[in-house]
């Protein structure tokens, strides 16, 4: 099972709307079969699996690290493809919330006469489909929070200089990051200020994440490296209901894509709506970036499921620009609380990723 | 050497003004005989070890992590105490900059015949000395600067709530880190916001570094846990020359020693005096724990030799107090820049020790 959820976990990032399931088939104590969700969320593990077990399927046990789908979608159902390839056991390490499957695989596959063992890993298949399962039973994808600063906690110098706070490794790490993720995304005073183009870059990765950019008037730079990638990169602008129907009609020009959202209570593009229309969209797993305010929004909203934190060897001062804005906490005990994952030195800097408690 | 090294490490906090040597003195392969510098400076760890090994001394090689001192001051001079005992052959870390001794002792057991060699793991002694050597060759003690934060870098809550931030693990490290310092140091403004004792409690230690307060005006709480604790701990105030009278008289007889040091540009106590001050009284290692205005003074004045960070799984916001006052940086490349020594997780916390690159 350790083996088919770290297959699973390389299809992390390239599978969505679907989950990134791994799939091993063993016969007579002997690896038969390996398989994991294709790019794109297809095929899908098991029949992957399958195909390289061939005839040795037949009596073998496959783990999986997601229950079986049971509904004819744009791949035929695999507890029936396990059913026909003669497989007399199967494991699985968690039910499938979506409302097609739950429980349904796992049917098939019992009443063909197959045994089933399930709940095995289940802890670390929770945590593997994290964003799938968000998805599924919350509408909104998982989202795992950035912040890349000084040990005083500043992301940039009084006048906005930030390039570079960490070193080359913890930005190398970045992108791999920014890999397992279906999309990338920050608020638009980021996007005004730092020009990014939020691509993954020198890891030899052909696969882009979608790149998000929360900006309620669209007033984003025309000449910039988002505007010269729409094209290329998926670029997905949510905006509010009164954003100017001349830059809607810019943007889409370019080859973005446009969602609408509706306004909070601070006049900002709410976060929880906007989550709720990224899932909608099929997105299960969103790597923000900042800039402050917006992980603000986020946090004090209860939305941040994962904490990537790096810490850098110098001191900025007061007087440099805050990781995050405003919370509006009355009490110590109100702060948003995270669990250490994991923390260890990458080059120059400390890197350090925790879990919402 | 390494295991001199370690023993010699033992004494840093309870042997200022003097370095925390250690001794090991091995015979055919056999160590004969282990010393360190005893609390309060002697004997020196030399005349412990050659007590330990008695006649096995003879013929023997001494491994010292400091060259062994010249000069008669309250104990006899260790050189000559290594060439009475018969030792063959003095194996030692580095030359001791103190201006009493600089080659003399390593001079004399060259001069009775003995073999020495110096320098051997001379960059780990540095380090181990570095409190010792910055005194004598600066005039001022090493100074470790202490930051407990949220991951968004905040000491507190708008309202000042700062109990707790960090763990119950990371508050007993602080305290181990405490008692390997000859003082713990704050300014007054953290001294009337959190009414610290500054003690170190829960580890069975007998010994209390030195408090040191920075307060220009003397204007500390009367009714305080240091006030309440002057008279048992030393405790040791730094005020400017504008200090009203009465005050200086209150604190001392409450058994406080007052050190008037030089009012810098920003109206503050200049801390490169303070510092002055204090290496001349004999300290050689200096725990700042804040606040946020002497740790962001003392990194402008470039004294911040050793940082100890400590980031806790919650986020405060920008309304939160900062962990370092204003720094007055034009530029990012300005900023005090620090290398990474060791990260680890301790308890829910990460801890991050970095030293001045």
């Amino acid at each position: 099972m350790a083996l088919a959820l770290a297959l699973g976990a390389r299809g992390l990032g390239r599978v969505w709307p679907n989950p990134a399931v791994g799939c091993v088939i063993v016969n007579g104590g002997r690896i038969v079969g390996r398989g994991w969700t294709a790019p794109g969320g297809r095929p899908h593990a098991e029949p992957l699996a399958l195909a390289q077990a061939g005839a040795a399927a037949r009596g073998a046990t496959a783990y999986v690290s997601l229950e079986p789908c049971s509904h004819h979608g744009q791949t035929p159902p695999c507890a029936e493809a396990l059913v026909a390839a003669g497989v007399a056991r199967v494991v699985s390490a968690l039910e499938d919330p979506d409302p097609r499957v739950a429980g349904r695989g796992h049917a098939i596959l019992r009443g063909a006469g197959i045994a089933v063992e399930t709940g095995v890993m289940a802890e670390a298949a929770r945590r593997s489909h994290r964003g799938f399962l968000l998805n599924r039973t919350e509408g909104r994808p998982l989202v795992t929070l950035k912040l890349a600063t000084s040990f005083d906690g500043r992301i940039a110098t009084a006048s906005g200089e930030s390039r570079w706070i960490t070193g080359e490794g913890a930005r190398r790490l970045v992108h791999a990051q920014r890999a397992r993720h279906d999309a990338v995304m920050v608020g638009g005073g980021t996007a005004r200020a730092d020009d990014p183009d939020l691509t993954v870059r020198g890891l030899g990765v052909a696969h882009q994440p979608v790149r998000v950019v929360l900006s309620r008037g669209l007033d984003l730079p025309r000449e910039g490296r988002l505007a010269a990638t729409a094209a290329s990169v998926p670029l997905w602008l949510c905006h509010g209901p009164d954003a100017a129907p001349e830059r809607c009609e810019h943007w889409q020009r370019l080859g973005a894509r446009l969602i609408e959202g509706a306004i909070g209570a601070d006049g900002q593009l709410d976060p929880a709506a906007t989550l709720q229309a990224l899932g909608a969209a099929g997105l299960t797993r969103v790597f923000c970036e900042g800039g402050g305010s917006l992980g603000a929004a986020l946090l004090a909203a209860g939305l941040v499921d994962e904490l990537v934190g790096f810490t850098a060897g110098l001191a900025l001062g007061a007087e440099g620009r805050p990781a995050l804005g405003a919370l509006g906490l009355a009490r110590l005990a109100e702060a948003p609380r995270f669990r250490l994952i994991e923390t260890r030195a990458i080059g120059d800097d400390v890197m350090h990723r925790w879990e919402r408690a």
